[in-house]
């Protein structure tokens, strides 16, 4: 009887150790930036780290959301796959003048302006098609996602300027394909010395032009506004991308989450607005960072019929639709901003937050980038003391001591910069931290703490 | 000048045709069965084909869920990627004592029962650690894609029952993988005469062990309660499959959906609650089939940390964080569902609504298969007529034809079964049609419109 005989051990299965070999990169790096620097690990800091707001979305937004869900059975199920009709049609309202996209399906012809270059499309702007051109995604995460799926295949390799958003290593690596990192050129030929200014942060071009001579790479993953330098790229810049990227035939998957947010009067252009870029360009969008709301998880992909339909075949599979009520609530927020001057407002309130952050930093005598777009300060750490550190922490670039003492002098987390950089060009982002400013009523007294820094930063 | 050059044509991009090799099957499927049986389609059909219900989630879970909204800004920004605490607290609550997981990293030993199967596991309910072994999901089909992509390489094999939810071969093969279908055996031999009960279908055995001896197949993908048949999977059975689990060294991606929806006093078993099966099995959920709210997009994978670990890497990356507000209403769900005796109530409405679209189908003398579990009844509709049908109809199996017969006879939605089978094993599936009773109020007007089929079927 069983009962009677010896127990017997299973064999421990390979899976106590075999992983899929997608995401053994993924798995040695070790302890990820955002598990070292959270409310867990210090408990009483002012979190200028992650980037989310401390406030709630517009009560235009969130009250007329609630009452729907409330009282509405269908915000409580499926949506469509491509995303819900009505934040479809609110997308194309809000953004198809931004595009001028060329008729579906027509060649997308262009002439080079007296520099060569592709220039802004002109002309009456079409109406982007709800069906082909549209698709809502898991957040723009789940989008950068399925595009990268939709189209690189083993051995591929993926341009992507560094510093950069942390997700995109391993949305290119998890497809087996290579990224390939074009580290910005800081301002003054390597230093940031005083407060310089976002757009003095070049491209590489000529390093982009040599990448460029493998033969394999197949897309450009850009972003602007960019995330941590706060540049918004300009119209000279994403001329010279573009004709490059027609040049060699890339796939362009440009995120453009920020884009409601640019200080300054700098106006954010996108680069599938410009000629001969529309069918190649997948513009990305966030309803997280535009309304307040980053754990709706509401993105979207805007394109051409040829580009959106394999990434909404990737998507559909992974997660086949996103939160409805969610969705609902993305639109009314597209539908209602403009009568609310709502991102007139947002952006004029986020340039008083810039300001706060900068008061603070001022005293310290850091240097720091001036963003245009985006939320976050690039500060300039070098001149820092250190302290005692965590082993995890000690076997990381010097950017995350820099952080760690920060933390633990001032009670003020802020991210480590290499966080946004491959191991391989760490040294030269290992200068820097991020400080984030979408957090109201908190920088005042982060300006106080910081001062402590003021006796261990060497003139 | 450039205004005085002609314009040149852009080369069009290799982006119009060139997709990523991992998605060339799934754009070569044409129209999926969802786009072509849609309320678009058939605008004045009572729709009992997608499995979504017409009613809100309930009372005690939506207006505390809404009021937090209303009042909390965390629940508009960014959960941890591993899930809300609140959430994973309250899932270890709920499916602890299911599980009777052996300690975290002890093995997971074994004595085979009199008849050398491995026998459910007895003792004290450990608690499941919610920082490693459980993780939420955008959806359960979430969940069971981020868990492929943690495990699967390159050519190797998960076996999958057939018929089978259809968004499994995309989340084998989109990770390069090999789905190995195994047909369910039908009762009596081929055919369902009658009514025939959900346990008259039986595992293939003979054939999952000739499927074994490839030595490539990695892991089983297992559903119970199952969809479309409604087979809940009995205590014999999974013991036979742990054992040949063990013997292989598979991984389990157990998809348990529908654990809270049995009929008929069947007890649903989790194979992860049998002794070896802990350490090699991902068990999969989903609120939105517990509580009506399929459109809130929140699943969950519970499992032993060297399982669960490597599924959040994936997950993290793809969507990094679930929505908020629905991870609290789920947790709200999960909390109270006891108190209120929700799970009880809700499958004896089930049982109500299953009688209901079975005295729909008697009058028709039509063969079916009387489900234990989920919300489908499998039709066997091979006495039909058929009539004229689109084009994009005629190219698949013929129980498209009478799916779409029976939409444009009766105006009632169902869905062709062959949906749920690989092409290779279309045969087995294409008499049967797969009707949803997740339809409050609308089953009783379907019986009477399903009454006109009455005159084409041939006894």
């Amino acid at each position: 009887m069983a009962s009677q005989s010896p127990p017997a051990a299973a064999a421990a299965t390979r899976f106590r150790t075999e992983r899929s070999e997608r995401i053994r990169f993924e798995l040695e790096k070790g302890a990820d930036v955002w598990s070292m620097f959270n409310p867990v690990v210090f408990p009483t800091a002012i979190n200028l780290g992650q980037g989310f707001m401390n406030w709630a979305p517009p009560s235009f937004i969130l009250e007329p959301t609630n009452a729907e869900s409330a009282k509405r059975v269908d915000l409580h199920h499926y949506s469509h796959p491509k995303g819900r009709p009505r934040l479809r049609n609110a997308i194309a309202d809000f953004y198809s003048p931004e595009f001028r996209a060329p008729a579906a399906g027509n060649e997308d012809r262009w002439s080079p302006s007296a520099d060569g270059l592709p220039r802004l499309r002109q002309g009456e702007a079409r109406r982007l098609d709800v069906e082909t051109e549209i698709q809502v995604t898991s957040g723009a995460n789940g989008g950068i996602y399925s595009a990268m799926g939709a189209f690189l295949n083993h051995g591929d390799e993926v341009l992507i300027m560094e510093p950069f958003f942390d997700q995109y290593e391993a949305e290119v690596r998890f497809h087996n394909a290579t990224p390939v990192y074009i580290p910005m050129l800081p301002p003054k030929d390597g230093a940031v010395s005083g407060v310089a200014e976002a757009d003095e942060w070049k491209f590489d071009f000529d390093l982009i032009e040599r990448k460029l001579q493998s033969g394999k790479v197949k897309a450009l993953l850009l972003n602007t506004p960019h995330n941590p330098i706060g540049k918004v790229a300009s119209e000279a810049e994403l001329g010279r991308l573009a004709a490059l990227c027609i040049k060699h035939d890339l796939l362009v998957v440009s995120d453009e989450v920020y884009d409601c947010l640019t200080f300054d009067s700098k106006s954010h252009l996108r680069i599938a607005a410009f000629e001969g870029m529309w069918e190649r360009t997948i513009t990305v969008g966030s309803a997280g960072k535009s309304f307040a709301c980053t754990g709706w998880r509401v993105g979207w992909l805007i394109g051409p019929d040829h580009l959106i339909g394999p990434a909404r075949a990737v998507h559909t599979r992974i997660t086949f639709a996103v939160n409805s009520t969610a969705q609902e609530g993305a639109a009314i927020g597209l539908e209602l901003a403009p009568s609310h001057r709502f991102f007139e407002t947002q952006r004029a309130d986020y340039e008083v937050r810039r300001a706060a952050l900068r008061r603070a930093l001022d005293p310290l005598g850091l240097p720091y980038t001036n963003p245009h777009g985006s939320y976050f300060i690039l500060v300039d750490g070098e001149g820092e003391g250190e302290e005692a550190v965590p082993e995890s922490v000690l076997k990381k670039p010097r950017d995350y001591l820099k952080a760690w003492f920060i933390a633990k002098t001032c009670d003020v987390v802020a991210i480590p910069a290499t966080a946004f950089y491959s191991d391989e060009h760490a040294r030269f982002g290992d200068r820097f931290v991020r400080f984030s400013f979408c957090k109201d009523g908190q920088i005042e007294e982060a300006a106080q703490r910081l001062l402590k820094l003021k006796q261990y930063i060497r003139a």
